[in-house]
């Protein structure tokens, strides 16, 4: 099982790392690249169709401003597609990221996580893969209990 | 496999039905239920820590206003939990909704869908579940090909 | 010389209409046809890369929600494309439809117009094909014309 | 007497010390402690279920983003929950704690103060055990004198 | 034991109706009024100076558009009071009702509430008297499973 | 003839100097306090009840967040009262200062100007003596003439 | 002494009528006329430089849209401008009207009041005349009386 | 052929620089102004209604705030008018820029870019010259083409 993480460009990297690791804390292969549905379009339409041939189960897409390649390769694949809107440099505040890969049309969903969100669409792509693999369930329950212990620890700090 | 589709209210079926029924025409059982996590907290407990015992393998809540269902569902579970904002009667045009589900905190994502988006929800539901299971895959190919062939249909009339 | 006006969806053609409507008004040829992005994305392709082989020399594109049927064509194809936010059912306040259209990253604009403004779209396209050609130009002008004149006549009603 | 302040994560705390600062100028007893709820719910249940039991008269409930640990531990509890929206570092531009706290269904209210405003929620918790408390009463009527001296003492230093 | 609730209009009674019920139905007296921090200023500054010697334990204010009531008599009185955010027939949406209550400045707290949420703020009024009451705490935790038992009914309906 | 200038605190004269600035070239006398709605509200009201009695002919006033102070004084007062929205350090990106000071209801309007437009109240309230007086009309419009020579004059730079 | 009212189109008279009735009620003299900045600038351009020569004393100008009518007007005339965002069909919820009207760039001020304000443009406008005027402030003192009734017999309605 | 960019103001010309290099990189000329709306409305005049008869084929207009100055211009020419929303520092952020250019009434559409795209309006006016002019085109078509390879290579680097 592989999860594919793409973005639409390198300056995205530092917000999406995030994925890659926490897909790697939870022992999942990734398979990362660059995809820019506006400049390579091209390559947007063949990753789209062939992913799911080539053995990825879940798409990872990052994306800022008008962002849609999260939303074009959910068009082209039938794999489940997460969106993670990056709040890039001439973003609106993060709004048009966010807005354009939420709002999809009916047939097409994108499962859009939070404004620079990487981590939590790192989770869920694992949690997908968890839906009908209780190996997997309990990797992420063990992190829940990971996350869990450090609120505990800070509350002791506290006092 | 079960799609389990929860709801703050019985005010919500009118939305959250178009879930239930692309399911239905996907071939994917759902079980429905009203789960409030402010009216009915201790069902909103026993629902998301035991769901993944009992055969749900993806949950999809509907929620309006300040949303909290899903989210507080995806805390207690380690399934793939799908968030659909409500545009309730005192949303505030449904940012509120939009909101309090996307942006989720690190460590527990919601996989959020448009605003009244339920049949996206069950479209993304079936796809997490054919994410490994190329059966469910290739219901939704064929899916997408009816909707692809709608819109050609509409191209003709318009000529 | 021909304006090629697309949106994603029969529901789209009450507002793309006046597009359609001023162009004739202007005496200058359109091609209609449906096209959508996340529904028939080869179709979409194809468009993009060869409407400017086929004699069309501007785009129009309307779409709503998370609209990117503007912005996929004008990241295939080297006309310009003019973008048209269309305030769908679904859109939450049109806000989607404006940020995915116009928030384009660099290299790839979309000429975007007014919400709902299909009207505005087409006079663009108009005064595009009249930026070398001093005859639509005029057409422009005694357009204008027209317009200064409805409001000379509202003012006269009001006394 | 006793004033519960919970916040969703120790980084919440610089914003929250405010409200601990200005209950204790008021001479109102504290109790401080760190309730997440999406990561540690069965303490967030154990707490809202507990808290009037154990003496605590007003709750003070801090978080960002999707910020739900307001509003649950106001669906667990009998007692008023003041609600503080956090501008986090995730949070778009502290819109998404605020809807998600302000915006309660009916029957389960949180009393909402401005975005980051511990101090007030700290001054409110003690305007609500001075309700019916005429000694607490005039303590607040003593801190507003202090406020209204320090406008007037600014007006004077401008001239 | 009393509730004061005021409002800018009578055009706001059909919403602030909803506080009154549910307050008589809780038990707990009220008292109301129209009060216009804009047209009444002097009966502001009445209400506000006076409240808490005639026996008013917490007030509710009402309003829409630049809302200053509630925040007004914030200022003027100790008594905690509790602001309703009004979507009155000119506000933005409602935008500016809930931003010019919920952003106090430091030292005069208003108890927000969801917008056009006076059920709430009655709720929320009984809440604060019940903070070191345990009969009223005893009516809230009552309605409170009133509102439970209506979703469970409702839920079993579905079935 | 003289314009009160005032504002909600200290910490806004940065931001209303340049009310002060502009008024002092176009050779016109202010006043200045610092008056606070919520903090000083007997000296609010004392404010707007006297300033036309006291030889003001035009207030300005600044404050930010739930900015209270221009529409309350307007309320008082049978003057003109121009509004100046401040970004003070807790609004929400300054939306809720325009919002509490423009929206105002009928019968009791604020000029408002630009967010921290506190240069532009200051021309304003000029141009407000100027309505009926040639003499100060004819200083706006030399002032006017001051800064289209800076526009001509970074136009010649340009080349 | 007279209050010239302008808008863009006939379309914005219903909104606006209000500004000439509550002017008449208060005893001024009114001029209305139509002239829209974007399809009459040459009017606009003569409306602008002239006004003020031909006996207008305050403009008021209401716009809906990229609303350029009021803010050109008063980069032409040293008059005071108030400027009226009417809620146009097309408009975004009103936000475009607003915020073109009101953040206007420093040296050019305008007058902004409330969404569809234009009575409080008229009451506006009257202040205005009457600020060194005792004799229209006196009728503005006796304007604000009749208001203050009305609310104190809504309030004996009420009982 | 000729592209004339101009700007409210030199403080505008870092942004709108990205404009004058990407059309000198694609071989067209250009024609740098100030031109301000408010400040120098005669010379916007004189700008809008000649510019056609002095050899520009595209307007490229730039300005932020209220910005009046694309929407002017494209009032008074028969040219096609590119509008760049500049966020400007008394911008909030950047919306009143972007609507105020967007939400153009019909009869006068302004062909808008993103927030800050002057980039794009340069390439944009490019495709207006290329509308009609295969050699424009080309270069298009060749500029693309060097950015889908920087894309390239970024995934290349990735590895």
């Amino acid at each position: 099982m592989k999860v594919g993480i793409i973005m639409g460009s390198t300056s995205d990297l530092p917000v999406m790392q995030k994925a890659i690791d926490i897909l790697e804390h939870l022992g999942i292969a990734t398979e990362v690249d660059i995809v820019s549905a506006h400049r390579t379009p091209e390559k947007l339409f063949d990753y789209g169709q062939n992913a799911h041939t080539r053995g990825i189960n879940v798409i990872i897409a990052g994306a800022g401003g008008a962002a849609h390649l999260p939303g074009m390769v959910a068009s082209l694949s039938p794999l489940p597609v997460i969106g993670v809107p990056v709040k890039s440099r001439n973003s609106i505040d993060g709004w048009d990221s966010v807005l354009s890969i939420l709002q999809m049309p009916g047939g097409v969903p994108v499962a859009t996580v939070a404004l620079d969100g990487a981590q939590n669409a790192g989770i869920l792509a694992a949690q997908i893969l968890g839906a009908t693999n209780t190996e997997i369930q309990d990797r992420i329950m063990t992190y829940k209990e990971e996350l869990k212990q450090k609120v505990i620890d800070g509350a002791k700090s506290l006092k």
